[in-house]
Formats: C-alpha cells, structure tokens, sequence
C-alpha cells in the first residue's frame, strides 16, 4: 500500500508566495515517491499541489467535497467523489499517513483539528493553527521552518510510525 | 419545525465549574423552548448540557458517532446514530440554527471551524478558538461573557437570521 | 430515550391511495408515542408520513441529505441537515428503532439493505425488494398485510428486541 | 483524470467460481487500463478482484469503511479510509464510472441502488438484483452474459457517457 501524504492549505486564490510553495509541496512529496492527497478542487493548494506533484510525474489523488468532478482539478489522476461537503474533510485526513497544513481559513483549521482528534501528526508550515490544538496536539503538531524541513519532518514521522507498527 | 442549538465542547470529565456551566446552558436553552443539541456521547459537556436540558423540560437530540446508543447520554429523548465518527460532527453543525462552544479540545475546534465554514454563526463562552477562525469568522465568532450573555447573543442572532430570511 | 420508527418509500409524488397509506402510518406511529424519522424533504412518503403524525400530535425527525431546510417537509419538527446526500440513508436506518417500508425506488431499496446490513429488521408495506433482500435477511425482512398489520409487527419486533437486550 | 471502474460483489468468502471471475474481472479492468476501484476490505469480491488488478500492473483503489487499514486488502494501492461503515457505499459508487455487480449481499443491493440513484450505468453479472430496481433503471441496468461481456458493455457505457459530455 503506497503511503499518502495529504496537503490542506487554502481554497481561495493564492498570491504568488503561497502558489510557489503549495506547488513546490506537490513536487517534492511526489519526488519521494508519496501519493498525494488533496480536497480535489481547482483551487487554491489543491489544484497547486496537485500541479506540482503531476508535473513531478506524481500520483495525485483529489477527494472532493461534490458529487461530481465538475469542480475538480485537472491536475488528479484519481478523483474520489464523495457528494458530502465537508464531511470529507474526515476522509481527508483519515486516509493520509501524515497531514502538511498550509496556511487556510476554517476548512483547514477543521482538518488539522480532525486530524489530531484522529491521532495523525500534522506539520504545519507558515502560520499557527492556535493554542488549543497546539496544546492537545501533545508532541503531535510539527512547525516546519521551510519545505525542506516539511519533507524532512515527513519523513521522520513516517519513520516512527513504521517503527510503532512493527514493535 | 423547531430552533435547534447545538452545544459542543469538550467531551472529557469536566471540573465542577465546567460541568455547571455546561448543565446551566442545557437548562436556559430548554427554558427558551429551543431543543438542544448534542454529540450524544455521555461524557462531557454533551452529557451535562444534556441533563441539564432535560431536567428543565426540553427536548434534547444527541447526534452520536457510533452505530448505536452504547455510548449515549442517558438524557437525550433522539438518538440520531450516524456511525460516521467525527463526521458526524458537520452534521452537529449544519443541524443548529446556532453553535454555542464551550472549553474543548480538536473536536470542538473542528466544529466550530466546520459551523463558521457552513456559515452558521458561533457564540464562545470562557476560551479563544485561535485568531485564524475569529479573523475568517468576519463578525460571526461572538464572545459570551457569562451564560446570560450566551443566551441573549443567541436570541439576537436568531432574530436577525429570521430578519435576513424574511428580507 | 424515545423510540423511533423510520418510514421509508418514494419520494416522487403519490397516488391518492398511496397518499393515504403514508399519511395513516404516520398517524399511528404517532398515536403509539413513538416519534416517526423520515428522510425529511417536502415530496412523497415523506412528506406525507410526517404531516399524519404531526396532525396525530407526534413528533417527526427528518434527515434531510440537504445542508438546508429549503426542501424540509413543513411538518417537521426536527430537521437534521447533513449535507450529505444519499450517505444519510445509512443514518436514518442506524436511527430507527424499526424501519417501515413503503414501495419506492432505488432510494428506498437502498435503505431496506442498508437496514438489513445494519441488523435492523425491516417491515414491508405493498411491494417486494427482492429475492436477494428477502433471502439475506434471514427472518428480519417482514410482510404487512395492511397498516394494522405493520403497527403490530412493529410491536412485536420492539418487544422482542428489548428482550434481546434485558438477557 | 482516470477512468474507473467499481466492482461490487458479496463480502463473504467466496467459492472456486466466483473467486475466478472476481480476480478475472480485476484483471481485465487493469488491462484496460483502468483504475480499479472496490470497498478495500480483505474479503470476498473486494480481495479477489483487487488481486486480478494487482498483479495484471494496474491501480487499484480501495474506499474502506473503517478509519484504519487493519482490515484492508493487501492488494490496494490507494487505500481511503472513511470511517463512516457503509456510509462509505455512497463513495464507492460516485467515483466509479461505471459500476460492475458480482453476486452479494444486501451491502451490494444497497450500492447498485446507489450507484442508479447516482445516475450510474450498473453492469451485473451473474445474477438479478431484483424487479424495483430494474424497472427504475430504465435502462441503465445492464446484464452482462461473462466477463468478456462486462467488459464490452462497460467500454460502451464510456464512450456513450463520453459522447454525451462533449455533446
């Protein structure tokens, strides 16, 4: 089974920092052979990770919030249709082995907050999700300097969690 | 069809002051003619606002997590199982024609954070959910300083949706 | 914790003889004091189960797939949004205590087999679903001659479940 | 975005027979070229047909109703874990294309009942899911004679859904 990271971030129009990271993201993830796992849309980090994972010749997979792909980016190879809003947010991050939250509004507040009740590690690079998911996050909310950082965060978790598995 | 309010918190024991505060707001909803709305569980501040609704006369809906009552509230008088998780808890939202948050960890930040999303408005009583969600809220996060005040907040969001509606 | 009986069927308009069926069960599931769940939207059985037992004093859930009560049936009392399509048939059944079945379509069928593999047992009222239903079921898929008929099995069903549970 | 295909089929462990033409059916949908996309479980159809897809070269992807992977095929490449139980059936049917039916059980009538309800093409095999359905199906329940006939109907189902989106 192939080890999927799940990328949150904004689904507003990004500035050209924001755009620059969300798809360098998707590249990097893609480059360390991880699926990629976004909300889907064609907008904001979604489609710009999406992006940078595709034209990293990654797998990208979208689970959306509609009933149809109509609203979905171009940038998917597998586009999961779940017609439940943001319910899926759940499916989100239940189905990622680690969460990368970029910076966002409520909808990514409530995926890092799913996300920990879930007992995932989310790295969270460039803003606070806030101190009452920092503090129950106990050790599992992960502040990365940079992209790098983010990957190597990745990475080490990962580690962990194999090595939990398989004591 | 009757107004709903939803009150999320958290679902660990609560200290004596929590649990009066919790039970206090069951009751003063139940005492508006407003059925009270829950996550069902008995644990927490779904329990003792519960009773406290129930006790006072109200009608009380627990939305649960889990595919049966097992894990119920002994106070609720609906049951509504979803066997969905922390799903459930856009449904907690979408349900309430307002959200009253009490103290809680990452499910109760995702609520409130899935409730500003769904555009419902939040009324906060005795802790901050984080800046991102007051700054994305747009007006819509309100501060209660006491139960008095949760409660009149409540009514005046209620009469200005029923205004908006009427418009 | 009150006892809920599901109604389930078309949601397309009705005949009148049809009409009158939904619109009687609902009446007598008011009248045993058992609060009626219905799929909540203004079309079909649901509507017409909801206005008997509202007109009969009850009291009527609808888990409506909308995130909205612009499709709710104005008989509602409680209408639970979830937002989620189809995917809230499984809550109705996991909600009801006993599911009734009036004939319908896909719909319907969906939620007389979702019921069966939830270990509801399943009333039938006026129509078949089929072998493979009728065959898995192993007993629990029940055949009313008439709406007396289902009322009484109704009750058998609950007597002989809450004697499951006192053992 | 890639096609895919949903095969529906019993959870049960099955007989010599129909484990052939579930890991057959996977094997074809993979030499296709298709996403192959089932429930996830380690059981019955799921298993044998992701087993097919697998070692034919091609992607398969499981929607699991649990919140791990505990109980998932070691066959899948993509596994999405929902934790909502069969509200997951919704999911499976609105990301499949075109959705193939071995026999099953209730689990399966429920997502071919979805699945037509969803507006989806049902391909099935083997035997009938029952009159309500095929008649409400109106002509987009189709009876395949053997794999090599599911396959041909399927290639049809998406070129005439191709044929009716450009149109």
């Amino acid at each position: 089974m192939r080890t999927i990271i799940g990328v949150m971030g904004s689904g507003r129009p990004l500035d050209g920092a924001a755009l620059h990271v969300a798809h360098d993201l998707g590249a990097r993830i893609a480059a360390e052979g991880w699926v990629l796992l976004t909300g889907g849309r064609a907008a904001g980090v979604m489609d710009a990770a999406s992006r940078g994972a595709r034209e990293a010749g990654g797998l990208v997979v979208g689970v959306l919030p509609d009933e149809d792909s109509s609203a979905a980016s171009s940038y998917l190879d597998i586009a999961i249709r779940t017609g439940m809003g943001d319910a899926r947010n759940v499916v989100n991050v239940l189905s990622s082995d680690v969460v990368v939250a970029l910076p966002g509004g409520p909808g990514t507040v409530s995926e890092v907050a799913l996300a920990l009740k879930a007992g995932r590690t989310v790295i969270v690079l460039g803003w606070d999700p806030g101190d009452v998911l920092r503090i129950s996050a106990e050790g599992r909310l992960l502040d990365a300097k940079d992209i790098d950082d983010a990957v190597a965060l990745t990475k080490r978790v990962l580690a962990h969690d194999l090595r939990e598995r398989t004591l």
